[in-house]
């Protein structure tokens, strides 16, 4: 099972050793993660997706929690939540074949941001299941190389992570 | 001045905690971080902006290219790159004043993702500057929340990070 955790830290040098020292002591290997500035330039936004249990998350956030530097936390709910990731992929794409590999773009929605004789860059935006399946159908043709920005997520509706009075409102 | 480094590393716990301990241990702050696996199941790809000088960038990737777990590390080189980011951000946005969100939604090309009686989630795709001009815009109307993924980067053409010979080729 993945989760995805969504924290408001401080942002300054050493908040990152920090959190990914949690996860790394106890043998835990992030699956992605992506950290940026927020509107708030004391304040950084996290978001880290795990593979685990009910267990794990429940731990993980705990610890988090207690770090100085975290101020806000909150787990997605899944139904409430909108993950979305961004996906750019150069992709072997001869000339012969590069109408294929354009069906495919048209498909998802895809855009392509560069092109050489040979090779294409192709940009795709979406819940990650979307640019997992894109991959998929993408690979036979080669791919060179890819960059994946990690899952962000925002909860539906008009609550937000600043709302937020403990983590406990989220986990079993 | 900013600066992107991608690198690929061993997709293993740990290897984060180590390369962000190398920047926090010399007070630099990353301006973004973001993580995720790729195509090989074997290695992850980073990409971390900062903040500094010509001198500071040369630093960094010097002593990141020194850790056993960093494979392959490549500075962007501006012109020759693309650098993509997601932006999801929810604004205030009452009945009476949906439609002027909807009109700057329009000339960012950014997509309505969650509508709520009083709120809205937007999501935007772009290089930084595009989603810092965006936020400019919608910032009068009431910033709720805000997440970015912070920025991916890809170099144009043929040439892959799995290429790259040494970081010497990129450094001064």
């Amino acid at each position: 099972m993945q989760y995805t955790i969504s924290a408001l830290v401080t942002n300054k040098s050493g908040v990152l050793t920090k959190i990914s020292g949690l996860f790394s002591r106890r043998g835990f290997n992030i699956e992605s993660l992506s950290v940026c500035k927020t509107e708030d330039p004391l304040l950084s936004r996290m978001t880290i997706v795990l593979n685990g249990d009910d267990y794990t998350l429940g731990q993980m956030v705990k610890q988090m929690d207690k770090l100085i530097e975290v101020k806000k936390i909150m787990p997605a709910v899944e139904n409430e939540s909108i993950y979305r990731e961004l996906l750019l992929i150069k992709v072997s794409a001869a000339p012969e074949i590069r109408n294929q590999i354009v069906e495919i773009k048209e498909i998802y929605k895809a855009k392509v941001v560069d092109l050489s004789p040979n090779s294409m860059i192709l940009e795709l935006t979406g819940e990650p299941n979307k640019l997992d399946g894109f991959i998929r159908v993408i690979q036979p043709y080669g791919i060179l190389e890819m960059a994946r920005t990690g899952v962000t997520a925002i909860s539906r509706g008009e609550k937000c992570i600043k709302d937020v009075v403990s983590y406990e409102e989220f986990i079993l």
